[in-house]
């Protein structure tokens, strides 16, 4: 016998960024309006370094605001995106009464809201989740197209899923209390999206990035909102990455794996650049970028104070192995993405178009590095 | 400045449940024709009882059918569906070279489809997955309706996701080799679809409990698709369970609370049918059913070999504590479900229609058991 489960539904995921300076107030006013529905109960997530710059302050005033709020804080740092911290948090807030009836609000940075949607998504079977992004790699990145996860020994950003947050908000004042090394890694993503998508940004950050990097607030305003539109457009044409969507991956495959073989001893955006210049001479060998380009990308990261070479004690053996392990690997087959000249079009290696990366080619370009 | 991001899509879960005797040959049939899409890698999900009865063969016709199949195992029983044990299979994939081109195929009762659904939920942010169901309990159960969960030592099925299944095989003649205690179990939740949805399949019951302890074909498959049929009906009317689907909670309250203080000597089906008894007397005293009704219900689980009392050595105290940390107290209140009379109507306890029950009240009820 057979039965027909019929579970066609319409969904909708969709939600607001705001991007300013002291949002704070404005989370309040939406938690009052009821952005997370019914709920009175929330559990903000946050890391030991954001605590006491601003998550206490916002655990406050949604008290003040007559809600419920407890705050739960995870050790600052990539190394906390793991399964045992997640645990720890669920732990934590059920030991704190905390049941179906309540919200996540993540404040912090990618590690923050990554690892606090990905709680929020299996708690309960799903709570409601919002994100405050304190740091510019949360803003151009984590923060907007609902991917969560965590890394484990053998693979970084793994396990997860797709959960949207009911709201992200993107607090550009928060970035003046960032250490100038966030800052720059926050900036990689930044480059990466005007090498996928905008040649007029990257010229704006060739005029600009210092003034960036001095927390300029023109500057800022315009990197966070460029960031969000072309994250945005991309992802809103493929939520769950069957395709467009891996473009966002430039500079992440060997990105990926360098940061994991570093034990984190490099930042995700200090990673993502080397990944962006190992793709951009790969790209170049391809015919996929001049000369010309490849160092105007080169110049960019090193003005914004990022590494664009592999630092001394790196295992290259190790690292090359590790791309082997990457979750985009199909069929044992490396996959790639390449920027084509600048802010103009994005290539995909792998099969796709009959141009297969060996492992001597890779190879080749890492050891020039 | 604000963006929307609009993700609003039309997501389609439907999905097939075969229920007959000796479905192997279908499921491979099915994954031949494409079932899990182009995955030719699969994750053959099992228990050490289940292993050598069937999943082993099952693995081994899939390789035979041109795929490659990998057996991954957890120890039997209600104690392996804990973080620890999805940790386990993550890493167990993670190191058989396991990324996003695979599939998981569940095989074996409620705790290996429930571990495996959870699992393929979050593995690479999500992978197909298929439920080849080998015992009354997934039947009637775990194996309908995508609600997928570990416990904690807190609680149980409180971390989780919604996950449909690619297709459901429900595979009666793999109940000739259920021991008779778990057979019995898998009747707990068979009676409470019968209380709450149908009184004809509950007379049904009454006239058949002996021939199904006895592994009577056509009484088997009678029960298979009534099971199915009224989860079916049920999930399908409100699948992200915001009302109705909690009338499947009959006696789950109790039955939750007691299998956890238990520590998983009771079985899921026993706790269950505590859990049905309790909520039947308590309906008793508020009006919902009559002291006959009562006494059928109780007379058919002594009949299935199920628990009707409190077996010594359970904590009361811890019991009622336990109670009031299920996921589904809201604002410290009891929810409750109660069947009105045999198969015809259901009742919200808890706030619901203004009668509140007390700690004294659920207490004074399982003092008496």
């Amino acid at each position: 016998m057979n039965f027909r489960c019929e579970l066609k539904r319409v969904v909708d995921d969709s939600y607001d960024i705001e991007i300013g300076r002291r949002l704070q107030q404005s989370l309040i006013a939406d938690l009052k309006s009821g952005l997370c529905g019914r709920v009175k109960k929330f559990a903000v997530v946050t890391d030991s370094n954001v605590l006491g710059l601003y998550a206490a302050e916002i655990a406050g005033m949604i008290k003040e605001a007559g809600f419920s709020a407890e705050t739960f804080v995870i050790p600052a740092g990539e190394r906390s995106k793991t399964r045992k911290m997640k645990e720890f948090l669920e732990d934590s807030m059920l030991e704190k009464g905390f049941r179906r009836d309540c919200a996540v609000i993540a404040v912090g940075g990618g590690v923050v809201t990554d690892l606090a949607g990905f709680t929020a998504g299996t708690f309960g079977r799903g709570v409601p989740f919002v994100n405050y992004a304190t740091t510019l790699l949360a803003a151009a990145d984590a923060s907007v197209g609902g991917k969560t996860a965590v890394d484990t020994p053998l693979a970084t950003n793994l396990i997860g899923m797709f959960n949207q947050p009911r709201k992200v908000y993107i607090d550009i004042d928060c970035w003046k209390t960032l250490p100038e090394r966030q800052l720059s890694s926050g900036l990689a993503e930044t480059v990466k999206h005007a090498c996928l998508g905008d040649a007029e940004m990257f010229a704006f950050l060739e005029e600009n990035i210092e003034k960036i990097l001095r927390n300029d607030p023109a500057a800022c305003e315009y990197i966070a909102n460029k960031n969000c539109e072309i994250k945005y457009k991309v992802v809103m044409q493929d939520e769950r990455e069957s395709g467009l969507r891996e473009i966002l991956n430039l500079g992440h495959t060997v990105g990926r794996a360098i940061e994991t073989v570093s034990d984190y001893t490099l930042l995700h955006g200090e990673a993502v650049s080397i990944g962006l210049i190992a793709q951009a001479r790969l790209g170049r060998e391809l015919g996929f970028i001049s000369p010309e380009n490849v160092d105007r990308t080169e110049a960019l990261c090193r003005r914004a104070k990022l590494p664009v070479t592999i630092p001394e004690g790196i295992d290259r053996p190790q690292l090359l192995d590790k791309l082997y392990t990457d979750k985009k690997v199909r069929d044992g087959k490396l996959r790639f993405v390449f920027q084509k000249e600048i802010g103009s079009m994005v290539c995909f290696g792998g099969n796709n178009f009959g141009k297969e990366i060996t492992r001597e080619q890779i190879g080749r370009i890492l050891d020039q590095m």
